[in-house]
């Protein structure tokens, strides 16, 4: 699955990932309205508005992207029905050609991570048939509870030709009070770091791995650190834009090949008509506006790479 | 919540939770056979066989003991129908008066966390509708974002009076690879203890708090020193039974009140029929297998603490 990303970041020239994250904050009215009157001010309402709000901005940033991020969570609030609208985007997502990456930032003892790996980028035999659950390309792991609950997730991914992004280093403010304590000499997200990098040299792609990292743009210098760490590991870097980071903050993110990381944006790109640099496109038009965004984000950053 | 699941533990004499994990090999065939026949190999039968089987062990445990945890990943693995299980079997334990802690294992950055509260303790605003997603008494947070992944899930607890265990020692083999580095003099599971002990003090029920930590039963010795570093927090207590430590190993998770913790034990109960103590009650006969395991754990424990 790595190489189809990279084939798709490079036939693009946009190392770029559209956070698919929907408040109902970001949805536009006329979709809300339209979504409760069909289904009533409930669950199902709102998972059907959130539908509806990505399909549109699919649409428009399906050719100039190379993939999406449904960030879980964000559905995961509306109960099984945004688990049905989470469920939708991946697979409009995926027949629109794009890339999808579930950022589900799971992590358990081991049984249990390889039934979240299963559901999510693997299949589970039902009498004698192979079913698949929610079936992204890439999913996001959170490393806790160390190898044992990493193993399934890896294992699954090279069955299934799918991949990985694990938290090393995430964009939020107090992400360093436990992954910057300093043991044997090293911060703990090194201590990741040089774990992801040994499985990323055993499963590898033709130019780089399936197994990738997280490191928040919001953590420039480390992200430099980390680069040199994991030469083979793609990096999906959160954080820029509404989370504060600019496109000179990316640089270090990437090799000197000028790949080897993605950024992604959420509401910046699909939040965009809410902004002043976008109020023109006005309420109605909002996916062209996401789509402007997309490409203003696309053309930041290959300025800041000289690409 | 704690209030209430202490005043259960008390009043059943009965430190212990049933986890609802059930893998489809656990599933006796004729209700498997039931499932499939009606909804047919796919992940609809799937998820009905999970439910029915779930339903039936719950009637057979809810008087004897006070909490159940459905462990997410083994709905989550079928797909949206795995969820509509999920949330069936959080409704049914909860109509028949049962406490449930969704081991959810959920962190994220501060907003994403705040989704995922909402989603499991929580409620969304849906147009002037208030929304409960799926709704649980308690969710396990995982701490590797730190606190401002962490907060998110305290102030949704605090407001609807629900309860947190966050994750501090896992019970699995690799938990120590980051948990037990040492750093500052402590290892990484003491900061989180301390941070746990922290916001355990400033979310007090009666007598324990609405905060608590998950401490694996598989290392004692670490449960002895976390039991002091956090004696306001209950302790959630996976490990015993199938994972391999027994009631003696539990002593130190207690305070010397004789309460403090509660035990899980999940495939040991709910697939008790297969295993050779409870072979006799045979595969028909599954959920009575289930509620002697049960009874006998309960005893065990009992035992070991000399109530």
């Amino acid at each position: 699955m790595i190489n189809k990303l990279v084939t798709r970041i490079k036939d693009l020239n946009a190392p770029v990932v559209v956070g698919l994250d929907p408040k109902l904050s970001f949805i536009p009215d006329h979709i809300k309205a339209d979504a409760f009157a069909k289904h009533g001010e409930n669950l199902k309402g709102a998972s059907e508005a959130v539908f509806e709000f990505n399909r549109q901005i699919i649409d428009k940033i399906y050719d100039i992207v190379p993939a999406v991020k449904p960030q879980i969570a964000m559905y995961e609030q509306f109960g099984v029905e945004g688990m049905i609208a989470f469920k939708k985007t991946v697979d409009y997502a995926k027949d629109m050609g794009l890339i999808v990456i579930g950022d589900i930032k799971r992590g358990d003892i081991g049984s249990t991570s390889e039934a979240y790996a299963d559901g999510h980028i693997g299949s589970v035999l039902v009498g004698k048939s192979v079913c698949h659950g929610f079936d992204e390309d890439f999913v996001t792991v959170n490393p806790y509870l160390g190898s044992d609950g990493i193993e399934p997730f890896i294992q699954v991914a090279k069955v299934e030709k799918k991949g990985l992004f694990i938290l090393v280093k995430t964009s939020n403010p107090s992400s360093g009070e436990l992954q910057d304590k300093v043991s044997d000499g090293f911060p703990i997200y090194e201590h990741v770091a040089m774990m992801v990098d040994a499985w990323a040299s055993e499963h590898m792609g033709k130019e780089y791995s399936n197994i990738g990292a997280v490191c928040g743009a919001t953590y420039p210098e480390i992200g430099m650190r980390l680069r040199m760490l994991m030469p083979k590991s793609y990096i999906l870097v959160p954080g820029y834009g509404a989370q504060g980071a600019s496109a000179r903050d990316l640089l270090g993110f990437f090799n000197d090949d000028g790949y080897g990381a993605i950024v992604n944006s959420s509401r910046g790109i699909i939040a965009a008509y809410q902004q002043e640099n976008y109020e023109t496109f006005g309420e109605a038009d909002f996916a062209n506006a996401s789509r402007q965004a997309a490409i203003d984000m696309i053309q930041d950053i290959n300025w800041a790479l000289g690409h």
